[in-house]
């Protein structure tokens, strides 16, 4: 397949897959092109499943024209009544982790309480949304006044906390008088050092991501989390999108009927031009981007 | 019902029920009877569920002569051809405890690596012969080199660690060459920081005891686990006996099997008279004991 790419994705695991420690996908090397997510149409096919002009999502690598073998296709994009781009965010690896990761390791009840770190970051922002739909009282931690007015506004959640104020575990407690039931965490640090405490009994917590993090070298601390564990009878668990890609096209089926609907919202923060890239995956952990990060090619 | 108590449990929880902090049980109250599992002969009895010379196990504290409800008592002892002190043992808390905590967090697939720590302890040599008898590698980490060679000599464990000598790190990547599948904890702190950076892909961590802190104020720190569980796509949950009740009966039953066909093997540590009771418990904390620490009752 010969595919020129429309849009690429710039993804907060990326930082990880370029360090020199053990992740859950080999490294890039030095010099290799950067593994990524990307949305184009195709140009040329030599195989029957494809034809030229068709459009596709798979792991294209941030280049602008890409020739790979068909196995890198991930899916068809079959949502053409909605904005191509949304095959990289919200009816992509973003929503279809939002999506999985909460009804799989979450497991939401109507009514329990679903707290979301980066409540309003492109993963975020549909587990809340999600969990609104599945019937729970949402909250979200997002950095500054501006996300924060955005989680209630635009996401829905029925309450928001600022986690650069003072005094974030008393926000925590005010908004969750029940316990958090599901913690869906994508910072670990700081944050999750002040929700640990008010898990409510047989709390979930799903380990998705770990963006205040920067570097795992050295090796960072932080209060333990094992009495909490016992005392709450709570669960932490990983989750990564890889292992469930026999679940993503019905996954993306359900979300994209939820934006038709009008029910699952999504923000999209574009930057133009491959040249963008780097400072683009760079600035998500300095926390600049306002939605899902992507880059548009021309 | 009246009960002369015969044996008392000491269990390292007691620890944590006269803490002056949220636990999972309500605080045992200054110049209270201490909760404790017992198992005694029915004296008096004005319920007809029981008769004078039943054996009956239950939360009778630590006194000699008790009185209470019937909804104190946990079972019947049936098993009147195993010695009594057993229901306080292997066929009692510690012995269901590891039975349920194994196949309901754990749950363990023959083939797999089991890390049991507290390995030759009341809980944790439990565990041990039955992840065995499913068909499991085992490896346990205990302290000093007696213990060490009482968990294969023993407890059968294929593999045994002596967390006070150097290179624990070492030594468990040599036992467990394929990593970690079910690590089960009952210590947290040093042990547990050595054992994370080895779970294997889809891992489950059962927090069963923190036996290594002795106090939770101030807050031990330690390396975060965050990462450990996404790279791993591990799970921790946390395992309290009390919400299991219903399944205990059942799991003494199998248990008390597996002892009889001489498959589990269990060792008792008894110490005479009400008296020895208070520096019991505090003797758990420092190591001494060596089995299932028992008050026998004249």
């Amino acid at each position: 397949l010969r595919v020129a790419n429309k849009f690429l994705s710039v993804e907060p695991a990326m930082r990880g897959w370029i360090a020199d420690a053990g992740n859950y996908a080999e490294p890039v090397p030095i010099g290799g092109v950067m593994r990524s997510l990307a949305v184009g149409e195709v140009l040329e096919s030599r195989t029957p499943a494809f034809a030229p002009g068709d459009q596709v999502t798979g792991w294209f690598g941030w280049q602008e024209r890409a020739v790979f073998d068909a196995a890198a296709v991930v899916r068809r994009v079959r949502e053409t009544d909605l904005p191509l781009s949304l095959a990289l965010g919200v009816l992509g690896i973003n929503g279809v982790t939002a999506h999985l990761a909460l009804t799989g390791i979450g497991r939401p009840v109507a009514g329990e309480t679903v707290l979301v770190s980066t409540a309003a970051g492109a993963v975020g922002s549909a587990v809340g949304q999600i969990a609104k739909i599945l019937g729970c009282r949402t909250v979200g931690i997002a950095g500054g006044p501006a996300k924060v007015a955005q989680c209630r506004d635009e996401f829905g959640y029925d309450a928001a906390i600022d986690y650069k104020a003072p005094g974030l575990s008393e926000a925590i407690a005010a908004a969750c008088p029940g316990g958090v039931n599901v913690y869906f965490d994508n910072t670990a640090g700081a944050i999750s050092d002040a929700v640990y405490p008010q898990l409510a009994l047989r709390a979930r917590v799903v380990i998705c991501g770990t963006a205040s993090i920067p570097a795992w070298e050295p090796w960072p601390h932080g209060p333990r989390v094992e009495r909490h564990l016992l005392v709450k009878r709570a669960s932490m668990q990983g989750f990564v999108i890889f292992d469930h890609m026999n679940a993503y096209e019905g996954s993306v089926a359900t979300l994209a009927q939820w934006v038709r609907e009008g029910r699952l919202r999504y923000r999209e923060d574009i930057l133009d031009g491959i040249e963008a890239c780097p400072d683009a995956l760079a600035g998500l952990y300095r926390g600049e981007n306002n939605g899902k990060r992507i880059i548009r090619l021309a």
